[in-house]
């Protein structure tokens, strides 16, 4: 009998896990839900022509694909096999594969419905996403993803929407010290105008994007060897570092850039989200202009996020960006949208640590009736009928056992309240209670109780 | 460009769909925790190891069997090839599989976890589940099962608390006219016993099973042709038809069985499942003795359940029974317990169909806010941030367009309120209120539509 086991990369989650897990989601959700964001489902089972090319040569392998049914067997080519051509060879093969992100299939949908959809279009999806990496700490292969965008619109006041979904999220799962860290394709496009560099702006923010690993020096280096003169290098440190988002810090930005054409559109951009963010009664947690922000550059072409918990030794909980181009890939051009993705399993590594899942909120009380007797245990079916009735968790303990084994099993079992059933509980319908959590013993009726609980 | 489309058998749920939908999940959910199930989440993928084999060869086919990464082609075997051998090409090039129910992961994840593990153990599981049936109407190649397992308990009061779940979510969901079908594996053991047919009952149960389909006669000539003789085919139908569970019934057919041992030990079962159902109040549900019910008898060994709504034109909604050895084939023997599974989609389409779902409850009512120009919306950003603060949804039209627009896409997208800002409102502080179902115009105050919606 051959030991089984979880494939590799992916994770069991029992009760504890799950309503821990479902209590982020369900945060987020709501939070998502007050922002006007409506759900959307899509499969996990796409055509690989959908997913294939989407996510760079690197995506492609990591691209878990999916056998088609049937004698595949005699659909092998020999001379894919005789040319060892991977890729031939599963095209012969398996023509789907699973998601590996909520993008491209949000895209896919948009187009497809495009004619059923109102825009802007405001949609948050919450689904799983699988990717054949290598496993290792913190990584898995398959992960939920928790995104939202609004897709059909131009305005800085969905910036600023987002911005408001971090602020909330963010205070309701008790992290308010998070940092969102904001910067705008534009300035770094400015930058490179203005400093007249002639490479483009994605090998500029590469290099930008290694100050955390290699350290001011070592970027300066890198630049250096990128043929940029030494004078530009040093103009550039001084606006390269974190602001706080105000006007002050837009207006210090816009004078380091020497009034840049291409540094304002940003500048602007930003002024606006910053007065919506103000109309909307400003914001808890800090938000910081980095300049160094660079993620996904190539995808992003306003506004960039990123989100942190400052000492968490954990990297961002959160990213996202405006983009102009989500859906002309499928063929629908010009739909600018902006959306922003939440890491719910850093999220929790996080919550764990700093313990700040609420216990009362995760999990509702749990109640056990114990009993001595076939006699007893009807009367606690009926026990446990009220309790429910109320709304109330309740189990009947299903054997006849010592009454010692049955507190035990509520114990293990992290049930809260025992209640026990015996001939003078049944005769005076004065239940014994027994609250697991102080100990404390009582004598009450089953409205009592209901009463207690609600 | 290529037309983007879905995967076969698989499905876009846009937000009206996923409401629906959640609200289903969301009424079993809260029913499944009244009774102590507790949350259990396993992988999308599991090893082939652990599934091949547990669903019979028909399952094994339709199995979504997914690539090994890295370099396939260079594993390929030729003699496999050239044998045409399909189950070992596989084998050789996929060592993983897609969750196919959610038995033999949970199955998998009790034996892992035994140690762990509080028993009796009570686990509900909502997942996707993936099949390469051959899609049809109402036949998905993706969709969603919804377990609830008890394990390590014998006792009737579990199957009790599975029939009180069922009253529970079919009240809730407004399917009060829902059929509970219950019949025992012993009564029919009892039958071939006390008629001394000399085959197993599955092969008896296996005609039986086609009473719906080719009715009695036709069932009837089976049975001759399987070499039974006909006063025994008429004592037989006696008996195979539908009783209320009650007293009475079970008394007439210990009877008809004439006290056959095997066929008590059935009746024993039954009596206390009704002396529990009893205890917690008893059920609105009709529930129906069928000994022509025969789902799934390889597998269940005591109880077996099946749920239909008449009148549906769709056959059950859920079904589920009682097992001796659901842990067996990982290598834990004679674990008992006893499950029920819904099927949502079904659900779901009844619902649609009998328009049961309470708009008031699938989605909050939702706000867009209005303005004529920038100042307006400005101020509009500050009134959906006081209304999203008393958690009421509310969006800012994120565009200067005008007003008719604007009111043309609340409409489209299914806003319920719309909230108009212009001069005379900001000085007043009072809004422009436009009920977007009765059409109502109305002037307040934030704080007056807060309460209102409260």
């Amino acid at each position: 009998m051959q030991k089984p086991s979880n494939a590799k990369g992916t994770r069991d989650f029992g009760p504890e896990v799950v309503q821990k897990r479902t209590y982020i989601l369900n945060t987020i959700k709501e939070v998502f839900e007050l922002y006007g964001f409506a759900p959307l489902q899509t499969p996990a089972l796409e055509n690989l022509t959908t997913l294939t090319g989407k996510y760079g040569d690197e995506g492609d392998k990591l691209l878990f694909k999916v056998l088609d049914s049937g004698d595949v067997v005699k659909k092998v080519n020999q001379n894919d096999l005789a040319s060892e051509d991977n890729a031939a060879f599963i095209g012969s093969i398996a023509s789907k594969g699973l998601r590996y992100d909520l993008t491209v299939p949000f895209a896919r949908f948009v187009v497809q419905h495009r004619n059923d959809l109102t825009f802007p279009f405001r949609r948050y999806q919450i689904q799983e996403v699988w990717r054949a990496d290598k496993p290792q700490k913190g990584r898995y292969r398959e992960f939920t993803q928790c995104d939202a965008d609004v897709i059909g619109s131009t305005s800085m006041v969905n910036e600023a929407d987002l911005i408001g979904i971090y602020n909330e999220v963010f205070h309701k799962l008790g992290l308010s010290n998070a940092i969102l860290k904001l910067n705008h394709r534009k300035l770094l496009e400015g930058l490179v105008d203005e400093l007249k560099l002639d490479f483009p702006v994605t090998k500029f923010t590469s290099t930008l994007d290694k100050l955390d690993k290699i350290g001011e020096e070592g970027v300066k280096e890198e630049f250096i060897n990128l043929g940029i003169d030494s004078n530009k290098i040093d103009q550039l440190f001084t606006i390269i570092g974190q602001f706080q988002l105000n006007k002050e810090s837009l207006n210090t930005i816009a004078s380091a850039f020497n009034q840049n054409a291409i540094a304002l559109e940003a500048v602007n951009d930003l002024e606006k989200v910053l007065s919506y963010v103000e109309a909307n009664g400003g914001v808890n947690i800090d938000i910081q202009l980095d300049l160094s922000l660079a993620r996904g550059l190539d995808y992003y072409t306003g506004c960039i996020f990123e989100a942190l918990i400052p000492d968490s030794g954990i990297g961002s909980v959160s990213g996202g960006g405006r983009y102009d181009d989500l859906t002309s890939v499928f063929g629908l051009k010009d739909v600018s949208g902006v959306g922003i993705s939440f890491g719910i399993d850093r999220l929790y590594d996080i919550m764990e640590a700093q313990n700040l899942f609420p216990e009362d909120r995760i999990k509702a009380k749990q109640i056990l009736v114990c009993h001595f007797d076939e006699e007893s245990m009807l009367y606690g079916a009926g026990v446990a009928s009220a309790l429910r009735n109320a709304g109330i968790s309740a189990v009947v303990f299903p054997e006849q056992r010592n009454i010692k084994k049955q507190f035990n099993y509520a114990d293990k079992a992290n049930f809260d309240i025992c209640i026990v059933i015996g001939g003078e509980e049944m005769e005076s319908g004065n239940l014994s209670v027994k609250d697991l959590k102080n100990g404390e013993n009582s004598k009450m009726t089953v409205q009592s109780l209901i009463d207690s609980l609600s």
